[in-house]
C-alpha cells in the first residue's frame, strides 16, 4: 500500500458524522481539529473530569466548527440520545493514569471498562452500523517478555489501569463477534505533542518534564535507561482516522507504535539541546512507581502498518520542537502560571 | 501428597475466622456448612440478589452455627467493617448467568469485577494478611482450542461474564504481586449438587433439567453431544478449603475440574435411569445461546491436584443420586411448588 499523504486520512471522512468521546483531551482534540477542518461533522462528548487531559484551550478558536456536549460515558441515557446517527465513534474518554488507577481503582474500572461497555451497549441499540475505534494502551502487556512487543505477547497488566483497559478491549471484541458491531482496538504507546497535559505526570513522564523545563526547573529522570517508543500526537490522530476506514482491521486489537526506541536519558538530552535551561537529575524510582514499572517497552506494529499504510511522519526531535513551540505560546493555559 | 480424608480440609480450619461472600448461595452455603460444623467461625455476607443462588433454605437448621449479614460486595464501607479480623475470605458472590450477562452487561461487570475489586481493596486496608480465595469460571477460556483445557490456554471469553470474571482474576493477581495479598483464583467448571438453583437454567443446564424432572415434564437437551466435566458441590467446597491452606497456590490461577468428561445426552440418560419419568428431547440451540456456546469443554487440573492433594470423591451417578434425594425432600423451597 502506498504511503498516505498528510491529511488524506481526515479528508476521507468529509461529510461523515463522527463522535469523539473524550474530545476535549489531548489526543481527542487533535483528532477533532483534524477531522473538523477536513469537513467531518464532529460531535465531542467530554465530562471534563478533574485530572484528565480535558482542557477548553485545546479547541480554542475552533469551537464553531464542531459540537461540544458535556457528558459522561457512563451515562447510558445520554449516550443513546447522542450517538444515534453517528457513523464513526472514537472512544478516547479514559482514566489514563497508572498510579492514579492504584489510588482509585474502582473509578478506573468504572470509567475504562464500565464506560466502554456503556458505549458499546448504546451503539448496539442506536448505532449498530457505526464503526467504534477504541484507544487502548500498551499497559495491558505489563513487563515485556520480549521486544519489540507484538499483539501475541501475553497480557499481564501490572496496574489496575491495564486490567480495566484490557476488559474494555475484550468487550469490543465480544461485541464484534456476537453482534457484528464494527469495533477496532488500538494499543497506543506513549503519545506526546501539543495539547498534552503538562500540569503533572498523568499523561507520561514527558508532561512533567516539559512543565519544569518551561519553569527553568530541573526535572527528574527516574531510572533513565528504559527504552520507549514515543508517538507524535498528530500521527496518532491519523492512525485513529485510518483505522476507522480499514474494514480489515475490524474485530482486531492492534499495536500502534511510533518513533525508534530511545532511552529516557536520550529524550531528556534532546529537551536540553532544544534550549531548555533547567536540566535534569537522574534518580532511582520512587517506591510506588517501582512496583508498577515495566522496564523497556517498544511496539511491533507491523500488522497495523500493513493493513492501513500508516507510518509515523514526525521524528522525535521534530515532534519535541513543535511541542515546545506550542507550549511557548500556550503554557499558561495548561499550568495556570506563566513560563519563566 | 497422600490423598486427604473426607472432612480434613474443613477440620484444619477449626477456630479460624472465615468470611464467605455469597454464602447463602449454592457453593457458598455448602462450604459454610462444612466449615461451621468443623468449628470454624463463619461469617456469611450475601445480598440475596434476585436471580442468584441465594436461598435461606440452604442454611435451614444451621443458622445458629454461623453469622449471617445481608450486604453487597460493592459496599466498600460495609466490607471494611465486616472483613476486619477475618483470616480467610472466600469470594463466591457473583452474577453467574452467561446469558444474563449479555442482557445486563453493566450489572455483570459491576458485581463480578467491581465487587471483587472492592473486596480486594477492603482486605488491603483491614485484612492485609488474609487469604482470599476467588471462585472464577472456565468461561474465561471461551471456545477451547484444545482439550483438556489447562491454565495456559488462551483467555478468549465469549460473553460479558467471562470478561468480567477475567478482570476479577487479574485484580487478584495484581494485589498479590503489588501488595502481597495472599490471593488464589480457582477456575471452576460446571458444579452440581444439593442446594443448586433449579428455578431456572442460571446455574448450569442441570438446574432446569432437575426441576422439570421433578415435575414429570420433559426437559430439553440443546445439542447434546457436547462434553462437560461436572463437579459435585461438596468436592468443590473441599477444593476451596484446601486452596486456602495451600501457601504454594497463592498468586496463582488454577483450574478445578471434576468427573470424567461426559456428553449432555449421557447425563440426561443418567437422570432418566435414576427414576425420573418426564424424559427429554434433543433440540438445536436457541439463537441467543448458540452465539455464546463453547462446544466441548473439560479441564486439566493437574496443577491444583498436585499442589493440594485434592481429587473429586463423588462420581457423577452418586452425585446425581444425592442431588435427587435432596430435592425430593426440599423441592418446594427451591421452586415454590411441590414436586409431581
Amino acid at each position: 500500500m502506498a504511503p498516505m499523504k498528510a491529511g488524506d486520512a481526515f479528508a476521507a471522512m468529509r461529510g461523515r458524522r463522527v463522535a469523539i468521546l473524550g474530545g476535549l483531551g489531548f489526543i481527542g482534540s487533535t483528532l477533532a481539529l483534524g477531522l473538523a477542518e477536513s469537513g467531518a461533522g464532529v460531535l465531542i462528548i467530554d465530562n471534563e473530569a478533574a485530572g484528565s487531559g480535558a482542557n477548553p484551550a485545546n479547541l480554542r478558536g475552533c469551537e464553531r466548527k464542531l459540537e461540544l456536549v458535556r457528558g459522561d460515558i457512563r451515562d447510558t441515557a445520554m449516550l443513546s440520545r447522542r450517538l444515534s446517527g453517528c457513523e464513526v465513534i472514537f472512544n478516547l474518554a479514559a482514566e489514563s493514569s497508572h498510579l492514579g488507577s492504584m489510588d482509585r481503582p474502582l473509578l478506573d474500572l468504572n470509567v475504562n471498562a464500565g464506560g466502554s461497555l456503556a458505549v458499546l451497549e448504546a451503539c448496539r441499540k442506536v448505532a449498530p452500523d457505526a464503526v467504534i475505534v477504541f484507544a487502548s494502551t500498551r499497559q495491558v502487556y505489563g513487563r515485556p517478555s520480549y521486544l519489540p512487543v507484538d499483539e501475541n505477547h501475553p497480557v499481564r497488566p501490572v496496574d489496575v489501569n491495564g486490567v480495566s483497559k484490557h476488559a474494555a478491549e475484550q468487550f469490543h471484541q465480544l461485541f464484534y463477534s456476537v453482534y457484528g458491531q464494527r469495533t477496532i482496538v488500538l494499543r497506543l504507546t506513549n503519545v506526546f505533542g501539543p495539547r498534552m497535559r503538562i500540569a503533572d505526570a498523568r499523561q507520561t513522564f514527558l508532561g512533567e518534564w516539559l512543565r519544569r523545563s518551561f519553569l527553568d526547573e530541573r526535572f527528574e529522570v527516574w531510572g533513565g535507561r528504559q527504552l520507549r517508543d514515543l508517538t507524535f500526537v498528530e500521527d496518532v490522530a491519523e492512525a485513529l482516522a485510518l483505522a476507522a476506514q480499514t474494514e480489515k482491521a475490524q474485530g482486531s486489537v492492534l499495536n500502534v507504535g511510533g518513533c525508534e526506541p530511545i532511552s529516557l536519558i536520550a529524550i531528556a538530552e534532546h529537551l536540553v539541546q532544544l534550549g531548555k535551561r533547567g536540566g535534569y537529575s537522574v534518580k532511582p524510582f520512587p517506591a510506588n512507581r517501582a512496583r508498577i514499572d515495566i522496564g523497556d517497552y517498544y511496539s511491533d506494529d507491523a500488522t497495523f502498518r500493513r493493513l492501513t499504510g500508516w507510518a509515523p511522519r514526525t521524528s522525535l526531535p521534530e515532534g519535541l520542537q513543535r511541542t515546545l513551540d506550542y507550549f511557548q505560546r500556550h503554557f499558561v493555559d495548561y499550568t495556570g502560571v506563566s513560563a519563566a
